[in-house]
């Protein structure tokens, strides 16, 4: 209004050299860097490259304490442009894509353990600790930090919490938001406020801790969390049963969910199966249409094993073969294929990684619907993932550089997210909506996407945080 | 603005007689009653009487479905009065209490089960069906419904999804808030919208079921749920441990829950038993000063069964006597204790039964510090309630005819919050804050509670839904 008003006005959107009153306001954030090789770096997280937007961010800081988070924050709102919070940028929904003249906070330098409370079966964390780290402090109190995504050896627990990271034992455990006690949050106005409780209960207030697990940074930044540990679990049993359909091994799952609760319930189809066998031959048949694999940390009711009791309802469900060991290398060694899935059809060419669930019953819908999906489209779609609830990740493989190829793996890619929703799952199961799934969310939340923007616009109404992304 | 305006104005606060024009507008609500006989039943919840402010509604309305309750909101936005959603009364907090001239909404007739998916392991149901029916369905399939409030045989899971309810079991498997999945809300503007996902994982959007479980129908009314079920539990075992003190039980809980998983591990202290052996003479010796129970349905590890390792660590710890049973009728007879323990004190005067959360390593000194509450403020207060989780319900005993006792009883009772708090802990683990505890909220929650206000403000700006309760 007054011209002697010297407030630099907002960054034009497109503006790549950031201005030198931003760079300034930012002063007190931690690490500062503008130089343009290294913001290269910070544009995207792991999503299937090519698809997503990815713009130029004017500054990345790398804060070291909830204070600098706050002056990046603050500068940033001071300036108009958006902030784009990122973990260890191992996403693959394009939540921690930067936009152009965005500030970038890497929270990768507030890595330290700020308590491990042993009695209170808590740990206080910065945001960029990884998962594996404290799963590894927690062992040493003999303790367990549950909470197990595929990414735990480097993704951070500030990343799981934006994204509510599920994992492989989420089946009997939970996800991220299950062990989410309370936690710390730079808001769009800079206000660092801590939100949940400390107690392992606790409803006084709304939940909000568990409001701002899987909001992908819209809602403010977590500078730190309190997350509760169990203790170790009891020594566990490995299944692995191979079946000559999916039916049989989707019947196998119905009947295992309903009578115990696995540790863990693996599923991977043929395909899959196959691209695996190339990366190293493990001896399965050529008639093996899909395999099981579970684990059990429970003990025995009336004299049967629980691990055991898997076993026989995969029989009963038609396995062609099924073994099951109490040796942990052992485990490990007959569930290889598993951990191989992922790297091997990774190595068949790009790949276009789909996080949908359904219903426990769909799953072989599901499942089958996919193998149609990748007749018709004519393209590669290996599958595997969380049978035990409803979790699957099929996984599109294309060559990136044939733009026929592209389009066909986009087109299947948004089949298998419909298919989902007609068997009346969800577009993300664990791995978030970022950029990757945003034009499936009307269909899916309906008249509920406006109660989230509603709270967005409420604690955001400058829309700075993340904008853009989740919802 | 118009003077050809004919729409009703708001209600006056305080107004008795309910207008005319508001109970044509209920019309189409279902049963509506105006009758003040019949609505002076539906003034209050089972909190402490006398101490809550508890209004005349205008009208009761008792819907069926979703419409009926649609309208009944309409009405009510339309001419300006408060709605109150009600549950079976149950609630401890008045939460459900009156407000003069609101609509009370009672969910008691939508007492349906419209789904047991027994393959999907949910179920569907009316806001009405109360917990324990839900239960016997699910149990018919060989399934369990987990969330076990000791009001279970009365209280409706829509009063459960509204206070977040917890119980005995879910220190093991979770409060009301880890079953719900998905819940159909009717909003202050009257639109029906469902939330969350049908699915066991999903992060398509924001937790907005996470956020109206424990909302206490202050952002809407719970028309409809969607629950998941569990495998009935394997065969479990029951341990009953006297100790000489206080602190050797606080041990004792510290050590189990750092090592095992017990399906309840509940506590009470010698004011409880002295209150339950004057009921029921059950043989416990003079110099018990606390009593545990523990339940275990995990079976052996290293060929020790969790119980007995509950059972070492209770002797470890200094127990006087411990028993153990792996029988169903036995378990619950060595327990008796812990079911009389409410019905015990309730005997002995008026009960302001407390419901405050610590961290685990302050349950001894939150147990210490009420002991001396109970000298300092001359009450009697016996404390039971769920030490494995840190959530006791230290009980006050008065005579509300004595008006110097109700106000030593109530002095103690903000005694109790006050050190609940200074113990990192909560003023409410699992009742709710209702009416009781919203004077305490500013001291716990800080800045949470303004953001949690900005999210009642976007969904409900006239404050229609149950005003002055909750946050």
């Amino acid at each position: 209004m007054a011209s002697e008003d010297t407030t630099p006005g907002p960054a034009l959107p497109g503006q790549r050299s950031p201005s030198a009153t931003l760079l300034a306001g930012l002063a007190g954030a931690g690490d500062v860097v503008a130089d343009p090789d290294v913001l290269e770096a910070y544009r995207r997280d792991q999503a299937a490259p090519g698809l997503l937007a990815a713009g130029m961010p004017a500054a990345l800081v790398r804060p070291t304490t909830t204070a600098e988070v706050q002056v990046a924050v603050r500068a940033a709102a001071a300036h108009g442009v958006p902030v784009v919070p990122r973990g260890a940028g191992s996403g693959l929904s394009g939540g921690a894509n930067a936009i152009d003249g965005c500030v970038v906070v890497s929270l990768e330098r507030m890595d330290r353990i700020v308590e491990l409370d042993a009695a209170g079966l808590t740990a206080t964390v910065q945001p960029g600790v990884v998962n594996a780290v404290l799963g590894t402090a927690a062992a040493a109190e003999g303790l367990w930090y549950a909470p197990d995504p595929a990414s735990r050896e480097f993704s951070t627990i500030g990343g799981n919490i934006a994204t509510n990271a599920g994992g492989l034992c989420c089946v009997k455990y939970g996800v991220t938001r299950d062990a989410l006690l309370s936690c710390e949050v730079v808001l769009a106005d800079g206000r660092a406020v801590r939100v949940g409780h400390r107690t392992r209960k606790g409803v006084a207030g709304y939940d909000l801790a568990g409001l701002i697990c899987g909001s992908e940074g819209t809602l403010g930044i977590v500078t730190e969390a309190t997350v509760r540990l169990l203790p170790a679990p009891p020594r566990s049993s490995t299944l692995a049963a191979t079946f000559s359909s999916l039916v049989d091994a989707g019947e196998a799952v119905a009947a295992i969910v309903r009578r115990v609760r696995p540790s863990m319930l693996e599923l991977l189809d043929r395909t899959t199966l196959q691209a695996v066998q190339e990366l190293e031959p493990l001896g399965y048949e050529d008639d093996v249409h899909a395999v099981l694999f579970a684990r059990s940390d429970a003990g025995a009711d009336a004299g049967l094993r629980e691990i055991e009791l898997i076993q026989e309802l995969c029989d009963a469900a038609g396995a062609t073969l099924s073994v099951v060991s109490d040796d942990e290398a052992e485990g490990r060694a007959i569930t290889v294929a598993r951990q191989l899935a992922y790297p091997a059809l990774e190595r068949k060419g790009t790949t276009l990684l789909d996080d949908v669930a359904v219903p426990l019953p769909q799953v072989p819908a599901l499942l089958a619907g996919v193998e149609r999906i990748a007749v018709d489209r004519d393209v590669l779609i290996g599958t595997f993932g969380h049978a035990g609830d409803g979790n699957m990740h099929p996984t599109v493989v294309y060559d990136h550089r044939d733009a026929d190829a592209v389009l066909r793996a986009r087109a299947a890619f948004d089949a298998i997210v419909a298919l989902a929703l007609e068997l009346g799952g969800t577009v993300s199961g664990e791995h978030g909506v970022g950029l990757l799934k945003t034009a499936h969310l009307d269909a899916e939340l309906g008249d509920a996407r406006g109660l989230g923007r509603a709270i967005k616009d409420a604690w955001d109404p400058a829309g700075t945080m993340n904008p853009g992304k989740a919802i």
